[in-house]
């Protein structure tokens, strides 16, 4: 993977007719777009992890919208929402955790009420404003959390919370791109199991970049804080509560007591629409589990197999471990519900 | 992976003539026993980890001086033991961290000090000693961890510290083992990235046992602390200093870190020749590190890649973070150097 100049690559792209998809479970061996244009499609392509992601589910799944509102809406005008509304349930029960993903179709029905007479045009432009909101979200968290950070020798993050996770520029990633292009930083980035979107997405991501970046094994990260190489972990969140508990990839609950034990400080980035105000804290945010199988190797899959797997895809770090958390409208340091509050009002 | 009543598998065999190792790369998968009957071969298989840890290196080790001296030492009787002493040399570079192997070889140079006239016998004499002692160690500990435990809803284990990495029973599951011998437990193993001993080797010696097991991704463990699964983490070690810093695979001090921070006990499991008593602390124990291919997809290794891998393999867990080291011959509570030189003299 060498140094190419380039824009940071893209998770979604809006062909006028259809959502193009890159298909992350093929990357950085294949690069491979496709065309989906029925919300069912779009469903399918979120529930099987070609888009991941908080912010580009919510995205993705608002092109859904699009995609079933020119479907529906010319052919039979006396029940077109109701099959809209149909497709729109089908896309909030594509993933459980990411608040995005219900934020964004709650703001296209929330369209959709508004112009009756003309869904299709409100909801493209809703739809477009969704994306390049969070782009511009995205940029505006980057900077805001280079600011806060200043100079650090080194930073670790897990998953991808990058451009391939949001609409663009990322949203941990994006504070690691405004730290780079001030002064060198060493990048580390946990490979992320089981899916490795560290190894296979993160990493690549920032070469694309020519942001030079060194993956560990997951279980590395508590030595590599001993070494005294990192100053900050920054992660994104796929929901956040009231109170700055926040659910993120399974891991990063664990970097959190580990950076706290380290004296490493530790940032979560995420736009306000990963913030659900309805929960009052972490204990309500519903942890997707997903196939055992991610984790078990084939000969353990039969029947009577006395080897299980425990596969919990998200935890939930407590605001007390979180040094700041940082949105496009503003920074919480240490979030509690009152700074969380503040933000609210901002 | 049925439950099937057999003995605990083996890791190694000494056919009269050769050495039968299990090449623990193919496990679960294949179950495949090569002879070797050079002590460079032998070196090889534990360089290429074949055959892993600690204790069951050092057998191998042994076995590959009765190897060498059957060869050399029947040739050309003016310089056999200086070939023989190569050998010994070349086993001792095969592997860096875990000291049991050093151990070996010296019992071995000691034994062909002591028995010129009659070296083979007397080494291959040696060599079943160290791997029958190793077993009646195993059961040993097995029974003192047990007892040290009483009773726990559920016990985490990382790597495998099993019959594999040892003579047979192994060290921390010989715990698991007697544990469960005496009433049920969840047993709970990290996959133990990157080479996936606790998914491919752990789980399999268990089922083999008809003991269940739960696989996590190592990033889990807190999120699985946290839900109050788990009272006790046991592990093994690869080198103990003298006092009671532990290393064993990368991830187990990050267990430790997470388990003091959980209300959770943390113990090693390790055989009196696991401990150096030439170094102080940990900071004196070499940690190796192994090819970044381990961790990095293939695309990423080219000359001018952008993208690295940091890959040791040990890391050292600070005796203040252990409860307490079970050997054969004593348990240290709260290790520090006076509980550990009590150890020595008892």
């Amino acid at each position: 993977m060498t140094k190419q100049n380039r824009l940071s690559v893209e998770a979604l792209k809006w062909t006028g007719n259809a959502l193009q998809i890159l298909d992350q479970r093929k990357v950085p061996e294949r690069i491979v777009y496709q065309d989906f244009d029925t919300a069912e499609e779009v469903s399918r392509a979120i529930a099987s992890m070609r888009v991941r992601g908080a912010p580009a589910i919510g995205i993705a799944a608002a092109y859904g919208v699009v995609l079933s509102v020119r479907r529906h809406a010319g052919e039979n005008a006396a029940d077109w929402r109701a099959k809209v509304d149909a497709d729109i349930d089908g896309l909030a029960k594509s993933r459980p955790t990411a608040v995005n993903l219900f934020w964004a179709l709650d703001r296209m029905k929330k369209t959709l009420d508004a112009h009756p007479d003309t869904p299709l045009a409100a909801v493209l432009a809703e739809a477009e404003k969704i994306h390049a909101d969070d782009i511009a979200a995205n940029r505006a968290m980057g900077e805001r959390g280079a600011d806060l950070i200043g100079s650090a020798k080194g930073v670790l993050t897990h998953c991808n919370a990058g451009a391939l996770a949001t609409g663009g520029y990322g949203t941990a990633l994006s504070v690691i791109r405004s730290l780079y292009s001030r002064r060198p930083v060493q990048v580390y980035a946990g490979e992320t199991r089981p899916w490795l979107q560290g190894a296979r997405l993160t990493v690549w991501e920032l070469s694309q970049d020519g942001i030079p970046a060194t993956l560990i094994a997951d279980s590395a990260a508590a030595w590599l804080m001993r070494s005294g190489a990192v100053d900050w972990v920054i992660v994104g969140a796929d929901r956040i509560a009231a109170n700055g508990d926040a659910a993120n990839k399974i891991g990063t609950y664990a970097l959190a007591v580990l950076a706290r034990q380290h004296g490493v400080k530790f940032m979560v980035v995420a736009p306000t629409s990963t913030i659900d105000w309805t929960i009052a804290d972490g204990s309500r945010i519903e942890i997707e589990e997903r196939d055992p199988a991610e984790l078990l190797p084939a000969c353990y899959r039969e029947q009577d197999s006395l080897v299980q797997a425990w596969n919990p895809v998200f935890d939930v770090t407590p605001s007390e471990l979180i040094d700041a958390i940082v949105t496009e409208t503003g920074v919480v340091p240490n979030p509690s519900a009152d700074g969380m509050a503040r933000l609210r009002m901002s």
